[in-house]
């Protein structure tokens, strides 16, 4: 599962801390945890991700009740390193075995008509082929490569794959049956390790001594990072699908969008009569054809077109749909600030928690701890901790002495003293936490007890 | 000085709870700060604003360090029957005074120039003239009511008055050198109530009795209602200076704005080279002439014409800055909601707050209080207040009980306990509030002593 985005091409509602794998864009869920679903039938999951957000995507991957392997890279590599390096680690621990290469934050309506695509590619990817699955366009579309196939039905040989074409090009694509490559691969080892050695050996032997020379505590793989800088940054369609005899289709209709902008999210999000997506707390008058998203914040617009407006309680986008990738540029120039790393959100697999407020020397978080979870038992170097409870009842224990909290009750944790809090009741325990320290990072957590198995910074 | 704005045109920025009036648009201060600044030659100011907002004006002018009486209409009826409720009050209380009345919520740039020319308009105004001031216009604009006055210099009678005109008239009138009416008028109280008699007689009696019949405590005069009702709803222009003989002008170039939609508080800013106004934490890339504010939130935009983007914790709006008028519709379609009444920041005699977090049976705020200042001796009956110091030092006093307090410390205002909270530092005094409660109003506070001279729920 290639988890490797950085976050910003759906900024603000995706941040460095908070990549658009994590959103729930198609479901309630993240599209990570949607993607774990629809692959659950094809054995354990495998992530390769930015050795950056490793917790993240670990955190992630137990909130949504899974364990997984990582394949952490130290910078982003594009998918030909991610390809080869997921087939060395699968050939060497689960020899016989293919791998399906799946992107973790598309959205695929029809779990069933992909599952039912990859056991239709299978016998292919046995006998050698190198499977892409060719999504049945349903719109002359200039975003997305295409895949002509040789005539015929189910599974057939690739005659050529076509870069984002002109939308004249796109329409007679449409017509003659071309369809779109989703970035869905199904292979042996063996096979892409093969055509990667003939087509690229340089890339291959900078990514085997990466994987080699990574360390591997069992569930993540830190590849090293001296030998993954000598690693070109390619794509595996132009390294080697666009260029070996053995790529094979399988065309599936699957309700599939790469969501890879936000006029992609309002194609695949309910329109209002005039075409508006409206998401979250959003509201408009006389607009047409927008994207309105309030996240934690009401949105409102009046007499608008075609515009892409995201709202968070941080940060405001605006911007034409049609320019909403130059989203990219406007988060590089405005640099390393708050609003790009982190998100207000985030989720924890005991509930989640929204940062309300911070200044210098202090932070003020919302928590909601779900019925039944539990904080792991911690302590802080650098912080105290004042909790009011706001809703919901629980118990906490501090330096091994336990109480019993209800509404109204206030705890104070000091740096340094071992505390446990706990959700005892049916519904959500809502607190209020009052940080006050000279750090306030998230890795100022020294973990002794956890029943979700988490480390230190984790 | 009319202060019966209700808040809508500028929505978010302004709320019911924050008109425009109390907003810094011009300086670092109010606007109604800057119009009592700019007044203080003329006497005492009378302030004519909403019943509902009695106590937000009056605070809002304690704040600035003055005092005034307040005329309370009980629901806005338009600027007639501000200017005879103003004419009554002030021939009773201040015989054979002028009555020089302004809006509260424009901005005037040079106030000297605005005083030199109610200076001049006095003896006119004294001889039974109704002297209206009439801005040099810089721009053939649509938006305001022009003044025709006879030629000649200096104070000269009225020819007409126009409402509105379309840009070939408004092209026309600026080669004419008429003059735009600013809405600020001096005239002798008995001569305008002649002429509301002659031209208005069941207005002037409807507000003669809402006014006799009113509550006075010296400080505040709240207007009957039942008599109030029956006032028509008329622009004092229209019921008397588009028909009366007595009208005067005096020219004035003053840098003078109504502020009147967010065009006009582009055109009121510093722009950038394309033409956009950057406000707060404002950020663009190819974009121009457009409006762009963040207030306490991070306002991005990408490719924008003519837009006005304003950004605040709780609301975004985005809408044409041709079509902004067409805030007030969107504000009334929004209904009686939180973001429409309320907004997060407040200001006080002793500081201000914000509120940070809310939900059901709890706020947080991050309270600041000035050096020296100190909040009303005072007690909650629905509510716990839990402090937490995070900045500065500080002294509270609960029920007699007094302590210091200083960075990290906790303090517990049980309901019915009297407390009291002063900063007794060099630097502002930073708490984070977390109200638990089943009722949580701003109206829950019974003072028992106040150096800024409050009452309850005041």
């Amino acid at each position: 599962m290639l988890c490797g985005g950085a976050g910003t091409r759906l900024w603000p509602l995706s941040r460095r801390a908070r990549p658009k794998q994590l959103l729930p864009l198609a479901t309630e869920r993240s599209l990570l945890d949607d993607t774990l679903r629809r692959c659950e039938p094809f054995g354990d999951p495998v992530l390769i991700g930015a050795d950056a957000q490793r917790f993240l995507l670990q955190e992630a991957v137990r909130r949504a009740g899974r364990t997984v392997r990582l394949l952490a890279e130290p910078t982003g590599r594009n998918t030909a390193a991610a390809a080869a390096v997921a087939a060395l680690d699968v050939q060497a621990r689960l020899p016989g075995s293919l791998v399906l290469l799946v992107p973790a934050d598309h959205r695929i309506d029809d779990a069933d008509a992909f599952r039912r695509a990859v056991l239709e590619g299978a016998p292919a990817a046995r006998e050698g082929r190198i499977v892409v699955f060719g999504v049945r366009p349903t719109s002359p579309h200039t975003g997305y490569g295409w895949i002509e196939g040789e005539p015929g039905a189910g599974v057939r040989p690739v005659r050529r794959f076509v870069e984002k074409p002109d939308s004249d090009a796109a329409r007679a694509y449409l017509a003659a049956g071309l369809t779109w490559n989703a970035g869905i691969f199904l292979f042996a080892p063996e096979v892409l390790l093969a055509e990667l050695e003939r087509l690229e050996p340089g890339l291959l032997v900078a990514v085997r001594e990466a994987w080699a020379a990574g360390t591997d505590d069992g569930r993540t793989v830190r590849l090293d990072a001296a030998a993954w800088s000598q690693v070109p940054s390619i794509a595996v369609d132009v390294a080697v699908m666009e260029r070996t005899p053995l790529a094979a289709v399988v065309p599936v209709e699957m309700g599939w969008t790469d969501l890879g902008s936000f006029g992609a999210l309002r194609e695949a999000s309910p329109l209002d009569p005039a075409g508006n997506a409206l998401r979250g707390d959003a509201v408009q008058l006389d607009s047409q054809g927008c994207y309105l998203h309030g996240e934690d914040i009401l949105v409102a617009g009046v007499g608008l077109e075609g515009l892409v407006v995201v709202g968070t309680p941080d940060a405001v986008l605006v911007a034409p749909l049609d320019r909403a990738g130059e989203v990219k540029e406007l988060v590089e120039a405005l640099g390393p600030r708050d609003e790009v790393e982190e998100h207000p959100r985030a989720e924890r697999p005991w509930g989640r928690y929204r940062v309300v407020d911070r200044g210098e020397g202090f932070q003020v978080k919302r928590l909601v701890v779900t019925p039944g979870e539990c904080l792991s038992l911690q302590r802080h170097a650098h912080r105290d901790e004042h909790w009011i409870v706001v809703g919901g009842v629980g118990k906490v224990e501090v330096d091994g002495e336990v109480r019993s909290l209800a509404v109204g009750d206030h705890v104070l944790v000091r740096a340094g003293q071992a505390h446990r809090l706990e959700n005892v009741g049916g519904v959500d325990l809502h607190l209020v936490e009052v940080q006050v320290g000279p750090y306030l990072g998230e890795d100022d957590i020294e973990r002794l007890e956890d029943v979700y198995g988490r480390g230190n910074g984790d």
